[in-house]
C-alpha cells in the first residue's frame, strides 16, 4: 500500500520552521482537517452527478475481457504496436511501458520481450519523428492504435491520414485490418471511419476526460498488448479509491496529499509542485503527472466565474540523476517549491557494487553496498538536507514496481487531483485555455469556418 | 544564424500590456541597455581571470584531432558506446544524440546507422537500468566511456565498479581495452586508475565546469563516435561567441536573452523560465538547459555573500505535444512565467498529409498541408494566443538542425547563462547547495571521515 510521509511539509519538521515562516503549522493542519468534511461532501455530490467518472474505471470487467480477447487474438499477430495520440492519449501509455516493462523495451530481442510486440508512441506532428517511425517499422507487422477521445484531435488526425496512406501503399485493402481505434462511444470522425471501414473501435467512457484516461481502454489496450497485467493495474487502482473513503482528512491519504500541496501554495508560496521519483522506471509517470496537475488546476476562473489565475506549476524530476541538475536550485533558490519524492522500497532486482583490489582509496566505501542501497541513501539524504534548509518536502512510498502498485499510484494521484480541484475551487476537468490556440491553428490551416488571425504585434523586434 | 524575436516580452507586444502590468516597458528595456556596458565589462574582466573558460572551447584543434583519431581508430571496433556519467557528464551527450542523429538511434539497423555504434547513457544508479543495460549490451563489442570531471562522483564511480567487473568477467585482462575515461587532466581517482591500468583518458579542461562541458571532450567524444560532425558543432559555437561581442545590448542576442529573462523575473514575477522547442529533436536539449539554468542561477547568496535565495525555475516542454499538457496552465494560470520557444525553420525532411477520398468532412482541411507546416502553424498560434492572454514569450529561430546550428544554440544558451549570472549577481559556476546531501549520503554509506547524521525529525507523520 502506498504511504504518504508528510512530516517535512510541517513547520516542526523543518529547520528554521518552528515559529518561522517555513512549512505548515500544526494548527493550520488542524484547520485543513476541519474544512475537509465539506470538501468530501462536495466530492460525493459531484461524483454522484457524474463529474468524477474516472473513479468508476476500477469496475471494468467487460472492457477488460474485450481488451484481453483483442490482445490475445489480433494483437498477437503483430510485432510492433504504433500508438497515435497526444496528451492524455499518449502520456499514460508511456508511463505504463516505462514502469512495467524492462528498460529500453524496443531494443530488446524477441526472446527478451517474451515475444510481446515493440511499442512506439507518436505524440507529435514533428515530421522527423513520423518519417523516422515509418522507416523503422514494417507495415506488414504493425498494429496501429489511433487514440482520440473526440475523434478529431488535429495532430492525431494528421498522423492518422499519413499512417493510413502508408499502410495502404504497403498492404492495399488489408490496411484496415492493421488499425484499431480508441474513441468516443458515439461521436467524432474516428467513430464514423470505424463504422464505414469496419475498423474495431474501443470506447473511451464519456465521463472520463483524456488526462484521467490511463486506466481506461486508452492505456489498457496498449498495456495489454505488450503483456502488462491490466487486471493487476485495476486492482491497485481500487485500493487508491478505497483509501479516499475516510471522511477524516488525516486518514485519507490522497486527500491529505492534495490539501498539503494546496496549503503549501496558498499559504507558503509553494507554487511549484515537484514530483521526483527515485526510479528511472517512473520517469514517464512524472511526465504524466505534469499534464494531470497543470491542465486540471491551471485555470483563469474559479467555479463561480471569478478571475483567479490559479494553478501550481508541476515539475518532473528523477533521482538520483537530477541531484546533479535541479537540487542546487531546490536547496538554495526561492522558497517557492513543495517537493514530493517517490520511494520504491523493492525495485525488483539489485546490483552489488564489487570490491575490486587496488582501487583508489576514496572509492573503497562503495564496495559491498548495492546500487539500490546507494539510490535510497541518496533519497533519504536529499529529503533530510532539504528539511535542514527549510524546504517543504514529502514522500510517497510504494512497496514495489508491480502492476498493482503502479495502478495504485496512478489512481492515487488522479484522486488527489480531483480533491485539489475542490481546494482550488476550479473545474479539474475542462481546458478552456487551449481553445484560442486551436482556432488560430485552424485559421492558419484553412479550416472552413475559422477566421482568427494571428496578432501581428511584437513580431518586429529581433536581434 | 540564430535570431531572438523578443517583441512579445514587451508591454506593447502583449494584450493588456500597454499601461498595464504585463511585460517589460520600452523604457525599462532602455534601462537594461544603459546598464549593459557594466555587465559586459564585468564579463570581460572575469573572462580574463579565467572564470568563463567555456568560451575557449571554440578553439580545440588539438582535442578535435585527438578525438577524431580515437573515434576513427579504436572507436570503430565497437558497435555500442556505453557512457557512464551524470548531470553535466550525461545531459549534453543525450542532447547531441537526440538532435543530430535520426530518432530512436538504438532501434535502427546497422545499415540505417551507417555502421556507427549504438549509444547508451547510464545517468543513474537505479539497479533496474544498470542491470538492464548489462543484459542488453554485448561486452565483447562495447566501448565504455566513463565521464567524471572530479574523477570521484559517487554515482559514476559505483557504475564504473559494476561495469568494470562485468567487463573483466567476460574479457579478462582485455577489459581495460574497452574503457576510455574523460576526466580532470591531473587529479582524481579516474586519472589514477588510467595511469595504473594504461586506460586512455581525455582531458576535461580545468576551467570548464560540468554543466558547460558539452562542447569539451565530455560531449565531443561520444558525439564523434556516433558520427556527429564535431568540427561543425564548434564552428557553430564560435558564431554564438561572436554574437556576444557587441557592447550594445540591443545588438548582442545572448546578452539580451539573459537580460530579458532576468527582468521578467525581477520586475514582473516571471520566475519560471520555460524552454519549449517545437521539435522532438530538441527534447533532450531542453533537459540540458534545465540543468544549466537551475544549477547556475539557483543560489542562496550573491557574490558579496548576502542572502538572496535567487534563481528562476527552468521548465522544459516540447511543442506541439505539450500544448496538450502544459499550455492550459501557461495560458490561464498565474502570471509567473516567461516562455522561450525554439523554432526550427527547416526540419530536414517533411511529410505531406494526404488527401484521402471519403474522409469525414471535418478532417478535410488537413489534406495537402505537411506535418511541418502544421507544427509551425501551431507554434505561431500558441505564441500569438499567449500574447493575447498577456503572457510574456519570445522565440529563438534556428535555420535547421545541422551540427552548426545545434552547436550555436548550445553555446548561445551557455553564453546567455554566463550573462544571467552577472544580472542575478551570483556565481554561475559553483553548486554549494548539493554538498550537504553528499555528506549525508557518504555518512549513510560508511565513507571514512564523514559523520553527518540524517535528521530524524518529521519522519513520524504518515498516512
Amino acid at each position: 500500500m502506498i504511504r504518504l510521509h508528510y512530516g517535512r511539509m510541517l513547520q516542526d519538521g523543518l529547520d528554521g520552521g518552528v515559529d518561522g515562516e517555513r512549512g505548515i503549522a500544526r494548527e493550520r493542519l488542524a484547520e485543513l482537517a476541519r474544512r475537509f468534511p465539506a470538501v468530501q461532501g462536495e466530492l460525493r455530490t459531484r461524483r454522484t452527478a457524474g463529474d468524477y467518472g474516472f473513479y468508476d474505471l476500477v469496475h471494468q470487467e467487460a472492457a477488460v475481457r474485450e481488451i484481453s480477447a483483442f490482445a490475445e487474438g489480433l494483437g498477437q499477430a503483430h510485432d510492433h504496436v504504433l500508438v497515435l495520440g497526444i496528451g492524455g492519449s499518449a502520456l499514460g501509455t508511456k508511463a505504463l511501458l516505462n514502469a512495467l516493462r524492462p528498460p529500453e523495451w524496443n531494443e530488446l530481442s524477441d526472446e527478451a520481450r517474451e515475444f510481446y510486440p515493440r511499442l512506439t508512441v507518436l505524440e507529435n506532428v514533428d515530421p522527423t519523428s513520423v518519417a523516422g517511425a515509418l522507416r523503422r517499422i514494417d507495415p506488414r507487422r504493425v498494429l496501429v492504435n489511433v487514440i482520440s477521445k473526440s475523434g478529431g484531435t488535429a495532430e492525431t488526425m494528421a498522423q492518422y491520414l499519413v499512417v493510413r496512406q502508408w499502410l495502404e501503399e504497403a498492404l492495399g485493402p488489408a490496411a484496415a485490418r492493421h488499425i484499431v481505434f480508441t474513441t468516443d462511444p458515439e461521436r467524432g470522425a474516428l467513430r464514423e471511419i470505424a463504422e464505414r471501414d469496419g475498423i474495431p473501435a474501443l470506447d473511451v467512457p464519456s465521463a472520463v476526460g483524456g488526462r484521467y484516461s490511463v486506466l481506461s481502454p486508452v492505456g489498457l489496450l496498449p498495456a495489454a498488448l505488450v503483456g502488462i497485467d491490466i487486471e493487476g493495474l485495476l486492482a491497485g487502482a481500487a485500493r487508491a479509491v478505497e483509501r479516499a473513503e475516510p471522511d477524516e482528512l488525516m486518514a485519507n491519504a490522497p486527500a491529505l496529499f492534495a490539501a498539503l500541496l494546496w496549503a503549501a501554495d496558498t499559504w507558503h508560496g509553494g507554487r511549484i509542485h515537484v514530483l521526483m521519483p527515485y526510479s528511472d522506471r517512473l520517469r514517464e509517470l512524472a511526465e504524466w503527472f505534469r499534464q494531470l496537475w497543470a491542465e486540471s488546476l491551471g485555470k483563469a476562473r474559479d467555479r463561480r466565474g471569478a478571475l483567479v489565475n490559479a494553478g501550481p506549476t508541476p515539475v518532473g524530476a528523477v533521482g538520483a540523476t537530477d541531484q546533479h541538475s535541479q537540487v542546487q536550485l531546490f536547496m538554495e533558490g526561492p522558497y517557492d517549491k513543495a517537493i514530493t519524492f517517490v520511494r520504491v522500497e523493492d525495485p525488483g532486482e539489485d546490483v552489488t557494487i564489487p570490491v575490486i583490489d587496488g582501487m583508489p582509496e576514496d572509492l573503497g566505501y562503495l564496495g559491498g553496498h548495492s546500487l539500490g542501497e546507494l539510490l535510497l541513501a541518496e533519497l533519504d539524504a536529499t529529503s533530510s538536507a532539504l528539511a535542514r534548509m527549510g524546504r517543504m518536502n514529502q514522500m510517497l512510498t510504494m512497496p514495489d514496481l508491480s502492476a498493482g502498485s503502479v495502478g495504485e499510484l496512478l489512481m492515487f494521484l488522479q484522486v488527489a487531483c480531483g480533491y485539489a480541484g475542490i481546494w482550488y475551487n476550479v473545474d479539474p476537468f475542462d481546458q478552456p485555455g487551449v481553445e484560442l490556440g486551436k482556432r488560430l491553428t485552424f485559421t492558419a490551416m484553412g479550416r472552413p469556418g475559422f477566421s482568427e488571425p494571428l496578432t501581428p504585434r511584437g513580431g518586429g523586434d529581433q536581434v
